[in-house]
């Protein structure tokens, strides 16, 4: 192995950890939310954009609001699950980057000042920073669900508004009985990676 | 800190790794190149359906029609890097869903029959796949350098076909001297988590 990342972490991180559809009853605390943060807040994004934003469905009534509008595969994973979190991307990013690109404020008016290639851009972005973030699930010892099968416009109108974008829904838990499906084939390095 | 990460796995992937611009001359290998591989490939992906592809730039002959292609502020730093990958969606991944989810193998044409649908999953999966792999560059005791200016139609026409669409091209190497900027601002909890 030619990896610096010690294997007990590999193993937290990817090679033992799973997308899981069952959790326990534990609950996930606002410190556990706020030490993931913490540590994938610092994963690179363009121009250091990190449009994601965050809402966690903690009331009882957020969760009644929430779960009609999943798919119905995903209804019981979420109404079951001790957090939800929606992941959406921010398409006024823009605003915070004089604030968050100090080396160049002029980014904001120079590449951003048009909508649809700040929705492309927070796009991408987020999905990045999503990425981080489920790795940052996973490193505080908790499982991740992420799910895309949900009624997006009405997520977006129900929990969001105009300028935010649902990206996905992720349930958070410690994983529970039967949690996941035995993992699912692999594409090999030479199906995915060519050398020119 | 309630994270079951060790602290030194937390700093080598996010809190003391950096975006880097200058690399030593230390070649990035193959081996690792596969073993990053073989670490992220587990990431999860709507279905399995990793759309990820990697086109490696080793040739010299390469390079030289890849430098042009940069922006200019890329340029110097995509001519000096040790290694340049190409990151790229595969709009036509659905080919290979029946291999990657034989536990619905129907989901092909149940969900990925039209292009413009799988287009925009290739984007964002694809998108996650790149942040699983900029951290797993980072497990392997290398700094990533990603980069999304660049001529994207450019790139697309000279190194991949009309199924592929370009996504970001990353640096990978040993940092080199004055490597990066003084890490930019973050956002804090509060304004990118809400709660309902």
């Amino acid at each position: 192995m030619s990896l610096a990342l010690d294997p007990a972490a590999q193993d937290l991180l990817f090679r033992e950890a799973h997308t899981v559809r069952t959790f326990t009853d534990e609950p996930v605390t606002e410190e556990q939310m706020q030490a993931i943060y913490d540590l994938v807040k610092f994963g690179p994004t363009a121009y250091n954009q990190t449009p994601l934003r965050v809402v966690l469905v903690r009331s009882p009534e957020a969760r009644e609001r929430l779960v009609p509008l999943m798919s119905d595969a995903n209804k019981p994973k979420t109404a079951a699950a001790p957090l939800v979190a929606i992941f959406a991307a921010d398409n006024e990013f823009h605003e915070e980057l004089p604030q968050l690109l100090p080396a160049l404020p002029a980014a904001k008016d120079m590449f951003y000042s048009e909508r649809p290639v700040r929705e492309r851009s927070a796009g991408m972005n987020s999905a990045l920073q999503a990425a981080y973030f489920i790795v940052g699930i996973r490193a505080a010892g908790l499982a991740a669900g992420p799910m895309t099968g949900f009624d997006h416009a009405g997520v977006q109108k129900e929990f969001l508004d105009d300028d935010h974008t649902p990206l996905m829904i992720v349930n958070i838990g410690k994983p529970g009985d039967d949690a996941w499906r035995p993992r699912a084939p692999r594409l090999a390095f030479d199906e995915v990676v060519t050398t020119v």
